[in-house]
């Protein structure tokens, strides 16, 4: 009994060791073919939304879809098996997209078209971070998340008056337009006032009225400065953490002062003049 | 009477708290109701002006209007009478916010259709700040503030540049289009100079011909350069006031010889060698 | 004979101080009158071909235009005669666009038509840097031009990089796509390129066929990177004149060694110990 | 014997000199010819794209092209026979370019349509760089690559997080939209989350319903925020080089600790007060 249990152990640290781990040869292989599968699947989805492409191959591409949705049901049930806390990985995030990755097949069985909603499967593709472990790349990712968190607060701030102008300049272009031109409401207006600020400009709508046109023009050149304050915002941020990983990268601490913030190449603190350690 | 007035004082004294106040319970309730009803309203008003809805529910759109405009109204007065200084609030940002968010509804008494004016209740949102009060926002909104301020300048002249350059491109390209393409006249010209160097691009009114294709290929080029300078004065402004927020924030002052320029972690004083006072 | 000649050069030497003084009050006056004349000239020429207004106030348009012509023509022909080097004048930037401000209106006498070229007075208005004198603004002035004037190169070798893709990217969408989509020769295969690279994005021509349009999202894509060099170019520089005009501006020279590139507020000369001259 | 070989290396010397040389007035006045012959080529094969220009002069066309191919062949062959080391030419990348500028030209004889491809000799023009030799610009493109290159890593993993959100949000306005609004399929879907989130922007499909128009406004918004990412990412990269390169190029080492960032008007060593030397 205990030999068999024993068994199991080993079974479970070698599903371990290929599912979560990357250094070895299977690991790594396990990886590659699950990002591929990943790819394929997406795409498969993709495809069966195209018409001419359905109406010839909807069985086949079902049949694929439905093998793939299996291989990552078994997948997902040997990684919550192998794992020391499985709990824990089915509350993360990437076990909560796991999830959700495979549930929308078998809920198609009883709600045609729900098969659709296997395309959250594309959010599995994070996991190549996780699979990579280039250290060089996770620093990027690293610096590209805390530039954004860092700014995520004055950016907040910005669209929070940007909002409220847009509800004003788009009830004036509502007001000034009207309905002839495709400013059917103050929603429209508002809608319009969007897609003009943000510089996409589809045509759908555009003010037909000399008026109309001229606050046009005048709500484009602020979007003019006002496209630039979200760039100021995000670029000062990385000017700065880039700043401080190029020449200040907090690795020298001084042995007498214990102070952290040295250039790279100091070789004396500044605080106290104590020789400061070589990395 | 003098009780009476006692009690009339402790009333306005009441009314003030919850008002003006952001630290009881009631005070911040209030202030929760009342962002709440700003949504609403601006909501309603912009439901009222889409035909399948407004059509519906007009009737009961316009009741719960002038419900949130006689509370609006109330709330006006008691603001004015519960304050020290009356005048000032009335003739302060807000206070001239929080009257035009009820007149357009008793002016739409005798011209129908002022009603939609009250869309200026959005305005209000920027009480938001106010009620919120945490530092940390606050002090986002001041470095945006701050930020824009000093570039404000260095755009103005921008824009001045570019408007006359707008002027001459539009008249170029009336000339070299002609009323076929849509380039109806000068203004059109400069308005379609405007939409394609902002990278707006509606499509609207495009060139025709090989020449205008490309001459406005010309100006694409040109307002690609353009877009990076008003860009570039913001996000230096940013740097710096980030720099300066993050390294140098000006607090520390040398007893001995005054200066005022220290890194915020330094502990001497990099002219005269005088240990700086702790923060 | 000479006191005559006396009274011609104190002529000479009012109109010089009205036409190119700034401090009298007369000379105020005229440079105000000027940018109205100007101002309102152009908006003449622009309002002249709307249709609905010429076929209308054509005969009044044209009245006024020429009063104006005429105006300037007595101006352009004091400011040569009162100045002492009237020929610096005339060759100097603002003495051409002087020049060219009144000379099509004569031409339109043999030349109908030639009129319209007078929006080139548009140009007179970069004159009000001239007059308004005010340090502040010439210095943001100075400093645009400067920032500009430093990634000019960059831009340009970045620019000649740009239009060789254009071309490759251009055709390649020209065989892709095909005459039906509006991609009818390479030439507009180059123009939808530098439409989209900016991300203007007209949408008079857009490519129909999926392997069209996998290509231009990848061009989008490219062009999403694109922008940001042009935008980096200008924000380094901009960053650069700012913080150098922020702490160090060059105003203090060390007495003993000459050097001149310390911080506004150093005390002490960082190359040779000499105390700095106090601004 | 040997006298004809000597010859025969003459002519070698020479024509490598005239081809490679930069120096003498004759390998100078070919890089001209050379340049003003690609320039015309491709200009060439641009126009008989053009309907209206081919139909009327394609012979022309046609023998102005095998001219400039011939002479395009034998500079190629002469390339290769005057270089010392001629595979390393061949393989290079401007040797790559240099065959595939006559390639399609013969290629064109037995299928007819290839001489198309013959656009790729706009590829040639990056040789400019080579043939100018001014430092400053060669500096400027250094600088651009050094950047585009540096922050080339955060760009992809960047993109790879737009992507991933490109297929869920195409496969939402899929959903919501339908055929009717022109969102085909999911692809289609993507492909138009792409033109809004680069803020290109052609109006071919846009959200007709609410709700549609709402998540639109949202991705716009979205996109604002995400547009200002790879700006930023670029910026500050140029922004350090720049930066590095203007005030510390670390072209100063001291001669006695052997550091290397100094200010490059630095006279002495920060870390040891050693003089350094004068560049």
């Amino acid at each position: 009994m205990k030999n068999k249990k024993s068994q199991y152990e080993i079974f479970r640290e070698k599903v371990k060791i290929i599912l979560y781990g990357t250094n070895t040869i299977l690991g790594r292989m396990f990886d590659l073919v699950l990002l591929g599968l990943i790819l394929l699947s997406v795409l498969l989805i993709m495809l069966d939304t195209v018409q001419g492409i359905s109406s010839k191959y909807h069985y086949q591409l079902l049949i694929c879809e439905w093998v793939i949705t299996v291989f990552f049901t078994i997948e997902y049930i040997l990684r919550i098996i192998s794992i020391q806390k499985p709990v824990k990985y089915i509350f993360s995030f990437y076990g909560i997209i796991d999830l959700l990755a495979v549930l929308p097949m078998y809920l198609s069985i009883f709600l045609p078209g729900a098969s659709i909603l296997s395309i959250v499967r594309a959010l599995r593709f994070l996991r190549l971070f996780k699979i990579l472990h280039i250290p060089q790349i996770n620093h990027q990712s690293l610096q590209l998340k805390e530039a954004i968190e860092a700014s995520k607060e004055k950016i907040l701030v910005f669209i929070y008056f940007v909002l409220i102008s847009t509800v004003i300049i788009g009830t004036i272009m509502y007001l000034v337009e009207g309905r002839e031109s495709g400013f059917t409401s103050i929603p429209m207006g508002i809608y319009w006032t969007i897609v003009t600020l943000t510089t996409v400009g589809y045509g759908d709508i555009s003010p037909q009225t000399p008026l109309g046109q001229f606050i046009a023009a005048f709500v484009m050149i602020l979007g003019y400065g006002i496209i630039a304050v979200p760039t100021g915002i995000v670029t000062a941020e990385f000017a700065k953490s880039s700043l401080k990983n190029s020449t200040v990268s907090g690795k020298k601490t001084c042995r007498k002062c214990q102070s952290q913030v040295h250039f790279d190449n100091a070789k004396y603190c500044y605080e106290c003049g104590t020789e400061l350690p070589n990395n």
